[in-house]
């Protein structure tokens, strides 16, 4: 994948929060910033390549992860998409009682729409998560025979420490005991091979800008005859479910992203594993003390760290001087001073969590730069 | 303003669907489509372009509209500001009575919006319109009198016919009886003189790519002090009230084709003014029996027609082949068939409504094209 380089030339390992834009995916963008800034939704023969395109792009996004085209419904982002997933939901059933399951540690646009829903009637449980971040399919099984619910949410990896959750056996329970399966795959679609059907989930949640698409613009797969209220009322795109002018451009070069993706998909997981192992090898040969979070089953290049006796701000601030970008967690609440969430479900010990910090490698990353976070983290954690 | 032309040259007269992208807004998103793709809600220095040029939008879009920067929240698109204010306001009072008082011929973000709420509690009361599409005051004033309403929204200008409503009697009679308003401003913001201090209105929708800006933004106007649920929940994105990573370029680009509309908003007002009343003549030395829909304080360029005996769908195809795109309605929904609820409202007698056309021109428009638009309708209505 060919992308542009920051104009200063920083490195840049903080690709959970975004990426770069692709050359293709730009320049499959271009005609429709240009000379074709048809609406599609219109009538006459020159909005046909409009049209078409957002046709061809939903087929492609169907293609990358085994669902039919009409079951992809573009949103402005992988927020949007999980908020309509779980209201479209939970309103579909407006006058029924309402019970949705979700984990402790989901994306914030799982846990806010929830706290959101609690407040319009519906009934919210939190499943726990292992000190690696994994929702036991077990806590499921035993909240499920307590009691029916309507819906079940668990992010397909997480966005903090990279654990890629056991979606598939979730979603069989789920299932079985008749409730929907939705999964938040912000950070997966595009750098882990997944199949909808084969995973046997109902609805998907994805981003464009978090695999190296332009950033206002997202999808939410919806299976084939699930019934929703739509998110956005008004017109009659996305076949009457969300309403807006289709953002052409945007929906064009997330298809061209994503379909580039596919294509590197298990040489990018590897590459980035490598580099992923050599920072940790190098933290390893120095004297600095730190724990890695998350599980051994996670977001290729994705590397959550836990140093001794340290603060995660000022890790990054340090960093950043240096030339470096990370984060300390969620780039949506970055102004959250407070322990996030996720460090705090998976029992980080105290000595440990606040020097929490996120390293998120990308294809535009190499061995040099890596070991050059590693210099940078043991002199910044040495002093 | 300068914008590209259609690839293969066609006479575009449906500016009410979407405009070209102006080249100075293409401009500034270029540095976020390519070298700047920093996520602004990150915490080093590499994004700091990208924060303050969101920022800086926000001004910009503030200056344009007579608000505060503070009072701008960025959205996708028009459909979801529509969404937002009136979803925001009803669930902020979700276990309170709640009444909304609209009008007839909104666009359906509004009408269907208002279908939603009226399902999970709300009371909706929808005001007639006079022949010309015009909201009645008083007719507001009698519906207050009876009961209190929380939320009175009336479009600022209508997009079928494009008739501008008194917003700011409508407003103050709203706020004489304790009710918030709201405007649905997608076809006018850009297009003529509004202040939203002046007018007195609460909250204000918009869309780029009505203004030239890029498809996929589009911002909410929400005056200090009042207090919204969010329509999407997540992270801590403007203010904590719109979550979802920023669409830098979507943003820079949207602020940076109204700073160039409002440049030359009456220059450009009185151009299309003058473009339509020659179309008009045209049409009126002709033998063809037709109406002119709305009123004559409209948005400049706008151009509603219904031919007797004539199909507007009919009209739309034959100019299509002439090489001429215009609308018969909405474009958002232009599948159906069924004639508009903004004609049915209007009382347009039956032998003209389904003759119905809608011809919007911009500034990409000349006398030659107007003239040849004339001819065009003469020769297919005269066949």
């Amino acid at each position: 994948m060919q992308t542009v380089f920051m104009k200063k030339p920083i490195i840049y390992a903080d690709h959970a929060a975004t990426t770069a834009l692709s050359f293709r995916a730009l320049e499959a963008m271009k005609p429709f910033l240009t000379e074709d800034y048809t609406n599609p939704s219109t009538l006459y023969h020159a909005a046909r390549a409009s049209r078409k395109a957002v046709a061809s792009a939903r087929e492609q996004i169907a293609d990358s992860i085994g669902a039919l085209p009409e079951e992809i419904r573009f949103t402005s982002c992988g927020t949007e998409a999980d908020n309509w997933a779980l209201k479209g939901i939970a309103f579909q059933h407006f006058n029924q009682r309402k019970r949705i399951i979700t984990s402790a540690i989901e994306h914030h646009a799982i846990l806010r729409s929830c706290d959101f829903l609690r407040r319009v009637g519906c009934e919210i449980l939190y499943l726990p998560v292992d000190s690696r971040g994994i929702v036991a399919p077990d806590a499921l099984e035993s909240a499920m025979t307590k009691e029916s619910a309507l819906l079940v949410s668990v992010m397909m990896a997480n966005n903090e420490i990279g654990t890629i959750e056991p979606v598939s056996q979730l979603a069989d329970i789920a299932h079985h005991y008749g409730a929907l399966f939705h999964t938040d795959a912000v950070q997966a679609v595009g750098h882990i091979p997944l199949n909808v059907r084969e995973l046997g989930i109902d609805m998907l949640s994805a981003s464009a800008h978090k695999f190296n698409g332009p950033k206002g613009v997202g999808f939410l797969y919806v299976r084939k005859g699930i019934a929703m209220e739509p998110l956005l009322h008004g017109g009659g795109q996305e076949m009457g479910l969300r309403a807006g002018t289709e953002n052409v451009a945007g929906i064009v070069g997330m298809a061209a992203a994503l379909s580039e993706h596919m294509e590197t998909l298990d040489k990018d997981r590897q590459q980035l594993e490598l580099l992923r192992a050599l920072l940790l090898s190098r933290l390893k040969d120095s004297a600095i003390r730190f724990r890695v979070n998350g599980s051994e089953n996670h977001i290729p290049g994705s590397l959550s760290l836990s140093f001794h006796h340290a603060e995660g701000e000022m890790i990054l601030h340090r960093l950043d001087l240096m030339g470096i970008a990370i984060a300390t967690g969620s780039a949506c609440n970055s102004k959250e001073t407070v322990l996030s969430h996720v460090i705090q479900a998976i029992d980080v010990p105290e000595s440990y969590a606040q020097g929490t910090i996120r390293i998120s490698l990308g294809m535009d990353n190499n061995e040099e730069q890596v070991t050059e976070i590693a210099s940078a983290l043991i002199q910044v954690l040495s002093e």
